[in-house]
């Protein structure tokens, strides 16, 4: 079967598509109902920029606007039997450039689920949604039934993304998966057009030995999840079971709930004070507003009933990011006195 | 100042205009803040069929198709302080036509709220949103903060509508107001597309010696309004101010929860057996499925609160159905037994 990625070129669509190639086969019927896992013969990266091409020989390279619907037509076929939508216009662009985030995540979701509906094999499509969905006074607790009341453009285009996903699921044109993500932290590279960008540089950058600024008072509440642990929840959005998932298409997945005083504990602790040192505090009145609308704390019964795999704690999500993008245990300078996570891999 | 409705030549936009001639002028600042309210010199009334013309200079009429930008630009100027924008696919036919359905209750209203944008003056957009937003799994009584799970491609089109209208207004692009109707019954003239038609035809064509066919259960449980105060409700959602709004820009409207059973009941109380004898009970699977996803019950604190009028019961709600359509003390053969409503205006 075929699997397109969305935003290949991305840094979750990269690190997906990584473990998909070493997967090489996705479970699309129940565990335990005898079929085995279907190979993956094909694997699309579509993105707007030239994607990284692992050297294996099922990877396709596409480079096209998402917004176009012949882009699209050319990467969905009747065979493409699942699709993992990760490109985005993250919050602080979104905000910043109403008619881009529109554009992108409402226009082009919708394209997508017209181009899936008129080859009308009903794919498997996981749609990476967000925290940030809600705002307005919310329980210290957010629960399933929650009401959304989004703060920023990139909540309501998310939402409306999400409306649309379930109503196209509900009328059979796809069998959709809307997987909403905490703040995927730490992420290696560069600053993104995230309003919570900082909850990744404010380790990654005094480890690196760079300054950074955060945007946010040390007191704000923020919910994580691990680079490794939001690519395992993606596959394992791919893997439910329709059934299982029932009308309710919407899942809100594990994280950890922490704050910016205590990733800056965990930052002292890993790189000492010359780290913390590099830190700046700057705030900033519009990504403040953006997070802190956005829930410190949610209710994750239903993800765990589904079995998707969750982070153990704010260390166990530092720790996996010094082994994944700085190979930690070669690097000699970076103490590590609480950071014991067994390797658990799901 | 100029008004515009949508859907001017509907029901609810014939009689909201006959209201809105009559009172002459809307409240655009705080009661009590000094200034007199503003008198309407233009009532723009825009459908896609030709709208009745009462017989007054401050009329325009405007046939148009309002999926088109230029339709929507020749009735929004910079002197357009208030929209009622009501045009609409109503349920039963957004699930027949799912394009059409997005086309009307998405595209248009998204259309519309940009023009206004690009206006430039943030005009008052009223906008009527439904009980059909919500469903799957909900408390007896649903309150503000109750997630949305609709479970109608029309139900998730208004609620598409409701978050586009949200943030135009965070954004300052319009000021608007999504005002959450029950069913608004009891409705004069023919069946609509609405799947809740029967609890208007289920009164209506029994006392005009019809039969009709009633497609749910008896103890189907349905939130109602009186035509004459969804009106009220909608002029009252005019005239509120933004800051009693806040940033939460819905409210969910005062209805009456009642039942078909007690329907019927009081059917038999205005029309005697002959008319109970009239409707005919035929099931069907696809209204009732909707049907029954709706709210039998909200909390309506917030619109009490901000003042918003209600009827006092279903009996009321009949009793003003026979005075304004039926003319009642005129007909003799309807019998009155136990309504008695004093003649209550807001």
């Amino acid at each position: 079967m075929k699997v397109l990625i969305t935003g290949g070129a991305g840094f979750l669509g990269q690190r997906l598509a990584r473990e998909l190639l070493a997967r090489g086969a996705l479970r699309m019927t129940p565990q335990g109902a005898g079929a085995a896992p279907e190979p993956i013969t094909e694997l699309v990266l579509l993105d707007v920029t030239q994607a990284s091409r692992p050297d294996d020989a099922r990877v396709r390279i596409e480079v096209g606007d998402i917004t176009q619907r012949d882009v699209l037509e050319r990467v969905i076929d009747a065979e493409t039997a699942v699709i993992f939508h990760l490109a985005a216009i993250l919050s602080s662009e979104a905000e910043a450039d109403f008619e881009l985030g529109m554009r992108i995540n409402v226009d082009a979701t919708r394209t997508l689920l017209d181009v899936c509906r008129a080859r009308g094999h009903k794919p498997r499509v996981v749609f990476t949604s967000s925290v940030a969905v809600y705002g307005g006074e919310l329980p210290e607790e957010v629960q399933d039934d929650t009401a959304l009341n989004p703060e920023s453009s990139y909540g309501t285009q998310k939402a409306i993304a999400e409306l649309l996903l379930c109503d196209y699921s509900r009328r059979g044109f796809v069998d959709g998966r809307a997987l909403r993500l905490p703040t995927v932290s730490v992420r290696p590279g560069k600053p993104n057009g995230a309003a919570s960008s900082f909850a990744s540089a404010i380790m990654r950058e005094p480890l690196n030995g760079e300054t950074t600024v955060c945007p946010v008072s040390g007191a704000t509440p923020v919910l994580l999840i691990s680079p490794r642990m939001a690519i395992q929840c993606l596959v394992a959005g791919s893997e439910i079971d329709a059934a299982a998932l029932g009308e309710r298409r919407i899942v809100n997945l594990p994280g950890i709930s922490t704050s910016v005083d205590e990733m800056v504990e965990t930052l002292s602790q890993v790189g000492g004070p010359a780290a913390v040192a590099r830190v700046e505090w700057e705030p900033d009145a519009t990504v403040e507003r953006i997070v802190c609308s956005w829930p410190a704390s949610w209710n994750t019964k239903r993800a765990r009933t589904l079995h998707f795999p969750a982070d153990a704690s704010y260390h166990a999500i530092v720790q996996a990011y010094l082994e994944d993008e700085l190979h930690a245990p070669k690097v000699p300078h970076l103490r590590l006195p609480h950071l014991h996570l067994p390797h658990r891999r799901h």
